[in-house]
């Protein structure tokens, strides 16, 4: 009698990226865009996917180019869309930068905490990693980037720029001084860089062969549910994803919605404007309460410190309103939703402060633990 | 100064999948269903994403489970949601099948001439694959099936059915014979298999933890530009497919354009019933103008044999008609179309037949190549 297949030795035990299962009126919890689309733009969508569902027998053309093309022009006059591998998701860009340019005789090096997947991506893709702390305050600066690229010699480098799960922005010289131990390929995770008060890295990719920025239409352009993420490198970077992925890997409809809602990107800088000046305001009255909250460049901010962030996570729950949990022990990450959202959240907040005489605030929080 | 990041070395010289940039009227060279959505159809599709678009800046379940579940009712009355891991495509369950249990640790096996994207992503998942020549008529028999087990001792084995590009049927005693030498995992690729007149493998996965089926809803649903695939497996196996996998790999529209075709699945029979009607005319046509034509239980028929498949490729696009010379040499591959597109066909077929003095067709052909 046969057996279940085994699991690949180096995958045992792998824990799976969280996906919180629970529902509530306030979702914080997975730093989504709080605005639906407005009916001309449902509208303007509906008629891409009434267009595209004509030919829906057929397949796509074997890569996505019209779409491409169109976030080419969305990243930089200088781009072109030999610079973009648009995928399924950034995740899907991440998992083929790391199936082409990884593997077992690579060594990646990350800087924890930050994105679950940089690290989940290289076990399942059998490519080492170092995880390097960050400091106590989740800054990563020059002198430590530079420390830990001479203790680990990483032929792969990821950064988070604004680094999840903690907001932090990443100075332009922790990159420059990353690129000056020349690893074969840095990977610069924008997801969030619409937010970000400093210049996008894509720029590099011009004079640096080695720079891949990953990209997502999940955030800003408030398209999570239509899995649309995109890789910015070099056109033979590129051009070696295109070489060893499936073909047909985007959908009609997919290519459709996105160079629809590309078309509609001067949405986004009021709604930035409104997500930073609210992000302010929750981060004005977080500390008025006294809960430490980390320096922010998203659309995003982590607070704390408590003793116990599972027991945290069910108090704001219970009350309506989700927020996340499986950052660093003792601290809390909380989207910027609407308005009445976020003092939906402030009031949870609140109550929590006032009522809980079992809650020990840590001023100085436990060590950050990855 | 950096360079371009070195693709991993065990990739260089990958040969990317071929997919062809010529376009013609008639299009017969991707084994498509030739209808496009009538008009209900489309406007039940339409009022599936008009419902999903209203949440687009959410993101997905962590998993399609809703998609799995409607899967299930149509795979089989035993099958659950827990059986079937459903994917961009069923390129993206296989590639997820190789990455949780091959790798370099196993030893893959196939027989070719058979879908490319087995070998291509054995090789992208750098697990080793021994290609094993199906006979000249290109059926894989019992004996054959047994001493390829028997001297290449695969761990991991891909069976097609029926396959592709050739059409062959797959005779249920090579399942059985393949799965008495036990081997950690037997794929069966079942992309046609709603063409085929022999019983689907899905039943194995009951008694056989060590079968998964891998589906499209590319074919006969008539929606291949949706990007909609499924593996059928053990419970434990999807689990651990669903531990690896990043999470939203779907997006909320393909989940909800899938559903909506899955419950318009009575138009399937009829449009088979057409399909294989269409097909053994062109069949019979094509043997009656001097072609041999392979056996097919598929959409499709492979036909031949010519001393220069890429000159035929060529005879028949500069006329309209698109076919496809991607198979064993001499030998081409065309879709059935629509009644219209299989006269086209024929049309040219005759008048290559006729008009062309310098083709020799050769009865005996050349021997299968891989």
């Amino acid at each position: 009698m046969a057996t279940i297949p085994r699991l690949r030795d180096d995958l045992r035990g792998l824990a799976p990226y969280a996906v919180g299962k629970d529902m509530a009126p306030v979702r914080l919890n997975n730093n989504e865009n709080p605005h639906g689309p407005a009916d001309g733009m449902t509208n303007r969508l509906m008629r891409a996917v009434r267009e595209s569902l004509a030919t829906i027998n057929r397949y796509p053309g074997g890569s996505p180019e019209r779409l491409a093309a169109a976030l080419a022009e969305y990243v930089a006059p200088w781009c072109r869309s030999e610079n973009i591998w648009p995928g399924n998701g950034s995740n899907e860009a991440l998992l083929y930068l790391l199936l082409a340019f990884g593997g077992p005789q690579q060594k990646a090096m990350l800087f924890a905490p930050t994105y679950a997947m940089h690290e989940q991506l290289c076990r399942i893709t059998a490519t080492p990693v170092a995880v390097v702390a960050r400091d106590d305050d989740f800054a990563l600066r020059a002198e430590a980037a530079a420390a830990a690229m001479e203790e680990h010699e990483p032929t792969l480098v990821f950064l988070c720029s604004p680094n999840n799960p903690t907001g932090t922005p990443l100075p332009p010289d922790v990159i420059a001084t990353v690129l000056r131990y020349e690893p074969s390929l840095l990977i610069i995770d924008e997801a969030y860089f619409e937010y970000s008060q400093l210049p996008s890295a894509v720029s590099l990719v011009r004079d640096h062969p080695n720079v891949v920025v990953a990209r997502t239409m999940s955030k800003a352009f408030a398209f999570a549910g239509a899995r649309v993420g995109y890789a910015v490198g070099h056109a033979q970077v590129c051009a070696e994803l295109q070489k060893i992925s499936p073909p047909y890997r985007m959908s009609t409809i997919t290519e459709a919605l996105a160079m629809a809602a590309l078309e509609m990107a001067d949405l986004i800088p009021a709604q930035v404007a409104m997500a930073l000046s609210e992000r302010e305001r929750v981060r004005t009255e977080l500390e008025s309460l006294g809960y430490r909250v980390a320096d922010s460049d998203a659309n995003f901010l982590l607070f704390g410190t408590v003793p116990d962030d599972h027991a945290e996570y069910e108090y704001y729950r219970d009350r309506g309103v989700l927020i996340r949990n499986v950052g660093p022990r003792g601290w809390l990450r909380t989207a910027i939703g609407e308005p009445a959202e976020n003092d939906s959240f402030l009031a949870c907040a609140a109550e929590r402060r006032r009522t809980s005489r079992s809650v020990r605030f840590m001023q100085e929080g436990p060590a950050c633990t990855v």
